[in-house]
């Protein structure tokens, strides 16, 4: 349930609070606590500095500070838990649900979480050491531990009774899971389903048993698929011996999807996915992300040299031959860019998978055959002219247009190709998609895009 | 709630299936229906004829029967709709959720439509003509109309009483909006407060009053940024009396956020965004939307050939020169797509707006200086590393090198200022900044990159 990065605080409001907070009025800012969405008072609360944001919590009870800083951005929160208040800040992660307040302590210097843990209750620190050891990005990272259970043998009555006690401190209360002694996990209760069962019948009697569930170790996009194809509010975490240990809830499954297309956008674009706020991220950090892979095509993009050098001589002779390089080798690019694009994306999507290689190749060669005829008539046209318009016409136009048409019309067929199996090839061998990126696929097109025009202009015109 | 692409099927399933509807075991169906989770019927359903999924269906009562619909494929739905079966079409729009109903029905041809309505009882007809008639993408077209709500005035115990009796038809009870006689928005309960308030004190009294709500005409992308913002189960719709027209539930903005995702996606790649599968989608849609952008992209990459011409006299007298075209001109486009994938998503995030513009340009100024000196160092090396093996050494290695490494630097800062700059330039203008895709600007710093490397060679080597 972490907040999503707030752009603007309420500007109108700050001024108002500040003068209750200099006035120190208890009674208005209480009423600020209580009355505003959280989501409001954590707007413009970021306009505030660390001292008079820790005054205006505190005319609050725990439950509702720790509901109002679940809210501030994830800077804000860091700058409130790294600073004074340790006293403050351990009871306020107390309160905190608990996939929260373990999305903080990962953001956190060890020596700050070394300091806060300490003063944290015995049971929360061992719930947090526990939710700390699953690894960034699986389901165990993501989940959190205040869900509500009960025995299969209780009558509805007694259930409702009881998930009316729990209300309060779980994070939803509309799945209730059934386990037995063990923690196993043998059913699922809605809400909505136990008011309307009759108040005698045994639990058991109500319950679903056949409950999706993921494995605590699962990746977290998956997890986010299954939970976007089943419509649930929350999807049970269980380990290998089947015990729950958690659940992870609609809001953060949304927050998995932004997340992981974020990354893969990244990804496209040649950049090391970012899990920062665009402005709020390290230079050096963003210098690193980006420079491996500038630097890794700018290598691999030597070759276009190599490949101009094999033409010397030809492009000694004839200098017109130069003029159309750039041309050749950006309808490459782009048509690779294209193919890329959407095989990655369905990819992720999961509407297309490896197996489907044959019939996408089938498609995109078709599709490359199509975009190259096209192009390759724009091709014809516009080489020939442009050649008239060349001053010393040492090649016939009409001859350049059908080498252009021919290159133009060639090259989109490869790039179509190339861009379409990479990602595929790359899941294949176990890598993520996402590294065949736009600028990758136009890299290896770019060369073999030269040989391919300047082989074509080679027969044609030499 | 419409179903995600079903891919995969449960084939072992399947033959029994078979089996006992060639037997027509009206016991084993019905167990199927009853016992299995929704998703998996309908995922072995995919493998059934459209005579045999409506006679599995039939052995469930309506309200399962469109819960299984739900969740087929598009293509499926699609397909049982407009066969036979009018009489049992009806039945299912009239049990169907109100969203989903109106979802299926935008994909229909329209006289599909058109033999259907009349067969729909009348307040459901009416209920679809209305939300037919808001524009897609808008939150009237995602929203759905069978929410539960209370009036203020009665007691809690009565509320709940009344929550219990709609419990069945309703998409969700665990939010309950408060309406007065006119249906104006005046408070929100959740369930969950509901069976922990007193059951005497009215609804008025423990419901919300500060309920964030969403217009009915605002675009879908918005609507899912807010409930995303605020962790909400659903958020309510209204008009411009803020009268009470409908909800959108979280399973509806996972749907959503994953639709903007891949449009974004889509035209990064520079294709028109497709909203069918990619195996399933027409050949003739996916070669449009892909042809135009090639097509004007080849167009403005004409320039290129321009460019060169300009050097004509130049790439004669010192062939080397064009050798390095392609290395040079692939540099800015990386660069730039880099940037522009950055800020293109740190924009749909609501990271940056176009007020930070400055702050972007100090950053991308910097960050395309840090990045042009690095890749400057390795084409320093490597030209003049390259130009020794050149086979007529018509120029000075060293000399070679110095060129490069300053074209690069300049090029890769221009790419990333361009990269950057055009996003915002773009949503200034109005449009989607999505169009300011890596392919787009990629072409747009290839022209100039060229002009730069050149003038700077002439001005070195000549």
């Amino acid at each position: 349930m972490s907040a999503p990065a707030a752009t603007l605080y309420n500007p109108l409001l700050l001024p108002e609070i500040r003068e209750m907070l200099a006035e120190n009025d208890h009674r208005g800012l209480t009423e600020v606590m209580t009355e505003l969405h959280p989501v409001s008072i954590a707007e413009f609360a970021e306009g505030l500095s660390p001292d008079e944001t820790w005054q205006l919590l505190s005319h609050a009870e725990i439950h509702r500070q720790a509901e109002v800083f679940s809210f501030f951005s994830p800077a804000k929160q860091e700058e409130l838990a790294s600073g004074g208040g340790r006293e403050q800040m351990s009871k306020l992660l107390e309160a905190m649900s608990h996939d929260d307040r373990v999305d903080l302590l990962r953001r956190l210097e060890q020596d700050v979480v070394d300091s806060l843990l300490p003063l944290v209750a015995k049971a929360d620190r061992e719930d947090i050491r526990r939710l700390l050891s699953y690894p960034e990005h699986s389901a165990g990272s993501v989940m959190t531990t205040d869900y509500a259970t009960l025995p299969p043998d209780i009558p509805v009555s007694e259930a409702i009774g009881r998930v009316r006690r729990e209300a309060p401190h779980k994070e939803t209360i509309y799945y209730v899971y059934v386990v037995d002694e063990e923690r196993r996990l043998m059913g699922l209760v809605s809400l909505r389903e136990l008011i309307l069962a009759k108040p005698t019948s045994p639990v058991s009697d109500i319950m679903q048993t056949e409950v999706i569930s993921v494995r605590v170790d699962q990746d977290q996009e998956e997890v986010a698929r299954e939970l976007a194809k089943y419509d649930f509010i929350a999807i049970p975490v269980v380990d290998e011996q089947h015990r729950l240990v958690g659940i992870i809830t609609h809001d953060d499954v949304i927050d998995v999807v932004v997340e992981e297309a974020t990354e893969d956008v990244h990804r496209m674009g040649a950049v090391g996915p970012l899990e920062e706020d665009y402005l709020k991220a390290r230079i050096v950090d963003v210098w690193r992300k980006r420079a491996v892979w500038l630097s890794l095509l700018f290598v691999a993009e030597l070759l276009t040299v190599h490949a101009m050098q094999t033409y010397e001589h030809e492009l000694d002779k004839l200098v017109v031959l130069a003029m159309f390089v750039p041309l050749c080798m950006s309808i490459g690019g782009n048509s690779g860019s294209q193919a890329v694009t959407l095989i990655t994306r369905a990819l992720a999507l999961n509407q297309v998978s490896i197996v489907d290689w044959a019939r996408v190749l089938r498609h995109e060669l078709l599709m490359g055959l199509l975009l190259g005829l096209t192009v390759g008539c724009f091709g014809f046209a516009c080489a020939s002219l442009l050649t008239l318009l060349l001053s010393p016409p040492d090649v016939k136009a009409w001859k350049m247009g059908i080498v252009i048409a021919q290159a133009v019309a060639a090259i989109c067929i490869w790039g179509t190709v190339v861009g379409s199996m990479l990602p595929l090839l790359f899941k294949r061998l176990g890598f993520d998609p996402g590294y065949a990126s736009s600028p990758f696929v136009a890299t290896l097109v770019d060369v073999t895009g030269i040989l391919i025009y300047l082989s074509i202009a080679k027969v044609f015109l030499l």
